[in-house]
Protein backbone atom coordinates (compact mmCIF):
# COMPACT_ATOMS: atom_id res chain seq x y z
CA UNK A 1 0.00 0.00 0.00
CA UNK A 2 1.43 3.25 -1.17
CA UNK A 3 0.88 6.04 1.51
CA UNK A 4 2.34 9.71 1.27
CA UNK A 5 3.66 12.00 4.07
CA UNK A 6 3.70 15.49 3.48
CA UNK A 7 5.66 17.57 6.37
CA UNK A 8 5.30 21.56 5.91
CA UNK A 9 6.56 24.07 8.14
CA UNK A 10 3.50 25.41 11.04
CA UNK A 11 2.06 28.91 9.49
CA UNK A 12 4.08 31.32 11.48
CA UNK A 13 7.38 29.34 11.91
CA UNK A 14 9.84 31.21 9.54
CA UNK A 15 11.09 29.24 6.18
CA UNK A 16 14.14 30.50 4.53
CA UNK A 17 13.87 27.76 1.67
CA UNK A 18 10.98 28.97 1.06
CA UNK A 19 12.30 32.70 0.78
CA UNK A 20 15.01 32.03 -1.05
CA UNK A 21 12.62 30.25 -3.69
CA UNK A 22 10.25 33.05 -3.99
CA UNK A 23 13.31 35.42 -3.70
CA UNK A 24 14.94 33.42 -7.01
CA UNK A 25 11.53 33.79 -8.51
CA UNK A 26 11.81 37.46 -8.71
CA UNK A 27 14.72 37.42 -10.06
CA UNK A 28 13.95 34.90 -12.87
CA UNK A 29 11.18 37.75 -14.10
CA UNK A 30 8.32 36.02 -12.44
CA UNK A 31 6.21 38.27 -10.78
CA UNK A 32 3.00 37.83 -8.75
CA UNK A 33 4.51 35.32 -6.42
CA UNK A 34 2.92 36.51 -3.09
CA UNK A 35 4.69 33.80 -0.63
CA UNK A 36 6.42 30.41 -1.09
CA UNK A 37 6.39 27.77 1.25
CA UNK A 38 8.58 24.93 0.87
CA UNK A 39 8.37 21.30 2.47
CA UNK A 40 8.69 17.98 2.12
CA UNK A 41 7.34 15.15 0.56
CA UNK A 42 7.60 11.26 1.80
CA UNK A 43 6.21 8.07 -0.06
CA UNK A 44 6.16 5.11 1.74
CA UNK A 45 5.36 1.55 0.09
CA UNK A 46 4.28 -0.55 2.95
CA UNK A 47 3.95 -4.27 3.04
CA UNK A 48 0.46 -3.39 4.59
CA UNK A 49 -2.74 -4.19 2.63
CA UNK A 50 -5.18 -2.22 5.27
CA UNK A 51 -5.70 0.83 4.71
CA UNK A 52 -6.90 2.47 8.16
CA UNK A 53 -3.71 0.64 9.29
CA UNK A 54 -1.32 1.81 6.63
CA UNK A 55 -2.74 5.02 7.89
CA UNK A 56 -2.04 4.83 11.27
CA UNK A 57 1.27 3.17 10.64
CA UNK A 58 2.38 6.01 8.48
CA UNK A 59 1.24 8.56 11.36
CA UNK A 60 3.18 6.61 14.32
CA UNK A 61 5.89 7.18 11.77
CA UNK A 62 5.85 10.92 10.48
CA UNK A 63 5.10 11.57 14.57
CA UNK A 64 8.46 9.29 15.31
CA UNK A 65 11.24 10.46 12.29
CA UNK A 66 9.68 12.07 9.52
CA UNK A 67 8.17 15.53 11.08
CA UNK A 68 9.31 17.98 13.84
CA UNK A 69 6.01 18.47 15.79
CA UNK A 70 7.43 21.53 17.67
CA UNK A 71 7.65 23.05 14.01
CA UNK A 72 6.06 20.74 11.58
CA UNK A 73 2.46 19.63 10.36
CA UNK A 74 2.07 16.72 8.56
CA UNK A 75 -0.37 15.11 6.40
CA UNK A 76 -0.80 11.44 5.60
CA UNK A 77 -2.67 10.14 2.56
CA UNK A 78 -3.77 6.95 1.58
CA UNK A 79 -2.59 6.52 -2.88
CA UNK A 80 -3.75 2.93 -3.46
CA UNK B 1 -4.44 31.15 -6.50
CA UNK B 2 -2.51 28.14 -4.25
CA UNK B 3 -0.92 26.20 -6.53
CA UNK B 4 1.21 23.14 -5.21
CA UNK B 5 4.47 21.97 -7.39
CA UNK B 6 5.43 18.26 -5.88
CA UNK B 7 9.10 17.67 -7.10
CA UNK B 8 10.11 13.72 -6.98
CA UNK B 9 12.94 12.08 -7.94
CA UNK B 10 12.65 10.24 -11.07
CA UNK B 11 12.83 5.86 -11.41
CA UNK B 12 15.66 4.38 -10.80
CA UNK B 13 17.70 7.58 -9.50
CA UNK B 14 19.42 7.24 -6.19
CA UNK B 15 17.39 8.30 -3.39
CA UNK B 16 19.63 8.62 -0.39
CA UNK B 17 17.52 10.55 1.55
CA UNK B 18 14.62 8.20 1.27
CA UNK B 19 17.19 4.87 1.76
CA UNK B 20 18.02 6.56 4.73
CA UNK B 21 14.97 6.87 6.10
CA UNK B 22 13.66 3.84 4.73
CA UNK B 23 17.15 2.31 7.13
CA UNK B 24 16.01 5.00 10.38
CA UNK B 25 12.34 3.33 10.07
CA UNK B 26 13.76 0.11 10.76
CA UNK B 27 15.69 0.84 13.43
CA UNK B 28 12.99 2.55 15.32
CA UNK B 29 10.97 -0.68 15.09
CA UNK B 30 8.66 -0.54 12.01
CA UNK B 31 8.32 -3.75 9.80
CA UNK B 32 6.55 -4.12 6.20
CA UNK B 33 8.31 -0.65 4.90
CA UNK B 34 9.04 -1.84 1.18
CA UNK B 35 10.52 1.29 -0.14
CA UNK B 36 10.97 4.96 0.86
CA UNK B 37 10.78 7.72 -1.34
CA UNK B 38 11.67 11.74 -0.46
CA UNK B 39 10.83 14.75 -2.32
CA UNK B 40 10.07 18.29 -2.15
CA UNK B 41 6.74 19.84 -2.31
CA UNK B 42 6.09 23.70 -3.17
CA UNK B 43 3.08 25.45 -2.48
CA UNK B 44 3.55 28.90 -4.19
CA UNK B 45 0.47 31.28 -3.49
CA UNK B 46 0.17 33.74 -6.80
CA UNK B 47 -1.45 36.59 -7.84
CA UNK B 48 -3.00 35.12 -11.04
CA UNK B 49 -6.74 34.32 -10.64
CA UNK B 50 -6.56 32.46 -13.89
CA UNK B 51 -6.49 28.22 -13.12
CA UNK B 52 -5.09 27.77 -16.64
CA UNK B 53 -2.39 30.35 -16.19
CA UNK B 54 -1.49 29.67 -13.45
CA UNK B 55 -0.81 26.08 -13.38
CA UNK B 56 0.89 27.51 -16.61
CA UNK B 57 3.23 29.76 -14.61
CA UNK B 58 3.96 27.06 -12.11
CA UNK B 59 5.06 25.06 -14.56
CA UNK B 60 7.24 27.42 -15.99
CA UNK B 61 8.75 28.18 -12.15
CA UNK B 62 9.04 23.82 -11.59
CA UNK B 63 10.97 23.87 -15.42
CA UNK B 64 13.10 27.49 -14.45
CA UNK B 65 13.66 26.43 -11.02
CA UNK B 66 11.85 24.42 -8.84
CA UNK B 67 12.93 21.05 -10.69
CA UNK B 68 16.08 19.71 -12.15
CA UNK B 69 14.89 17.73 -15.22
CA UNK B 70 17.47 15.42 -15.73
CA UNK B 71 16.92 13.63 -12.40
CA UNK B 72 13.69 15.02 -11.33
CA UNK B 73 10.02 14.75 -12.41
CA UNK B 74 7.15 17.37 -11.23
CA UNK B 75 3.82 17.48 -10.82
CA UNK B 76 1.03 20.80 -10.63
CA UNK B 77 -1.59 20.39 -8.50
CA UNK B 78 -4.49 23.79 -8.34
CA UNK B 79 -5.80 23.79 -4.83
CA UNK B 80 -7.71 26.86 -4.86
Amino acid sequence: MKVRVDVMLKEGVLDPQGKAIGQALGTLGFSGVRDVRAGKVILLDLAETDPARARDAATLMAEKLLANLVIENFTVTILE
